[in-house]
């Protein structure tokens, strides 16, 4: 939990605290997970409790874009989104690192709902915040063994629960059982090799009315021309298909790559 | 509407009749659309009333694949599926040709739901089949200009409606406004050029709470080295990608390339 970025939720963050953000980008397109495809806005925190081994943002925990980072007010943050696209989004990606180390972050949250804006958040599930049940998507990404981190399964269940419940109705008036509110949400596990695939496969028994979706790890994050990382990736991608095909405990999963990954390689900021 | 495919449904289909099907595979990926990613089946039907100039599965009408052609009854294909995956799927995906100009798919339909599979359909909304709200998942994916076919409109107002409208509740007990069931449903619409993007942009505005999926075009879908084509559909993707993000009207669509067309080329049943 030591991190330079990591001051703010150390020291006794409050809803009120500025947000560390290190960058603020689109419109451009979700690449992966439930919402692969979508035009979204992203929103990239800073800091990690985590340091997976194969993390594609590592720049967002290692120190490295340490002057890029920014302290700014759920306002600030509505300013800098407005300037990129005003009138052109309508859905905004939190991302991180890991966004759910940030009690603040709800601020920004409930400002973009009162503005009408989906919000989609992803995270590994280690830290709860109330927050996360005013999004509209969450992506649950625990880290598979080859990641080097350890899943803590009791913080997962809590998640999973919490979800599953939902939020209150505001009102449920005369209806005895109102339906359930909260985000859609979905368990997306990042696969490099078959001890990975075997964990996926025991938090789908674990979790099987959560939807699974499994994404291909991405083995090189920096450099290499786009167009040999492309059908590298995409090589990656029919092997996990094939793994995946052969398992009948799989069945009603979802296999996924990296559409940003496919096209752009490891650039940032698209 | 002339088709060594179509006498079925010419000469008076019933529910009863049997089902022109010309390939059942799988377990595979769903590569496109709503469900992209999703394990699934996929039982491709006969006959179509479109002639797109790029359909790439032209093999559905236009004689070549005459050889391959079987009559199934829907026990038939139950029989063929579990012979591909028994107990290893949990989703069919029925695709075409247009799997709508068939009323007897309906008995395929009521055979996959009470054995509690999720079933997929996509078609280009011509040809109106009351079982379609019994499947889960519709994909309508009208034909953009580059097609060289007319979309009714008032055909495809219907469709929207009806699936809007879902199914009357079998039970709605005492409760006085039941929720809706029925299939989810988006749009799909393959883009070639910018004359498609503006297509699709008139019927986002009409159908504005209807899902859009735009899709990469696929110039060139019969031949090719796979590595040569996969590059060329994410250049496409890409360049697809820009345009849509310059037009604020698009601002809640969804922008994906055909995976299976990435991964496979355009080498058929996989």
């Amino acid at each position: 939990m030591s991190s330079i970025y990591m001051e703010t939720t150390n020291t006794g963050a409050t809803a009120k605290a500025a947000i560390p953000v290190l960058e603020i980008f689109g419109p451009t397109v979700q690449g992966e997970g439930m919402s692969i495809g979508r035009r979204t806005m992203f929103v990239r925190t800073a800091g990690c409790d985590y340091r997976c081994s194969w993390c594609d943002s590592a720049f967002t925990w290692d120190g490295s874009a340490r002057e890029e980072l920014k302290k700014l007010s759920a306002e600030n943050v509505w300013t800098e989104l407005t300037a990129l696209a005003e009138g052109g989004f309508d859905h905004v990606t939190l991302s991180g690192g890991n966004p759910l180390l940030l009690p603040q972050l709800g601020s920004l949250v409930e400002l973009l709902r009162a503005k009408d804006i989906r919000i989609a958040v992803e995270t590994q599930g280690s830290v709860w915040q109330d927050w996360v049940l005013l999004t509209d998507e969450v992506t649950l990404s625990p880290k598979p063994p080859s990641s080097g981190m350890n899943t803590d399964l009791a913080q997962l269940d809590n998640w999973v629960s919490r979800l599953k419940e939902g939020r209150p109705p505001v009102n449920a008036g005369s209806n005895a059982n109102p339906p359930r509110t909260g985000p859609a949400y979905t368990l997306k596990i990042v696969i490099f090799n078959r001890e990975d695939l075997d964990y996926a496969a025991r938090l789908h028994a674990r979790y099987p009315e959560v939807p699974l979706i499994l994404q291909t790890g991405n083995p090189e994050p920096v450099g290499g021309e786009t167009g040999d990382t492309a059908l590298r990736l995409l090589a990656a991608y029919e092997n996990l298909l094939g793994l995946v095909m052969e398992r009948k405990e799989l069945k009603d999963v979802r296999v996924l790559p990296q559409l940003h990954a496919l096209v752009w390689g490891n650039k940032r900021g698209v």
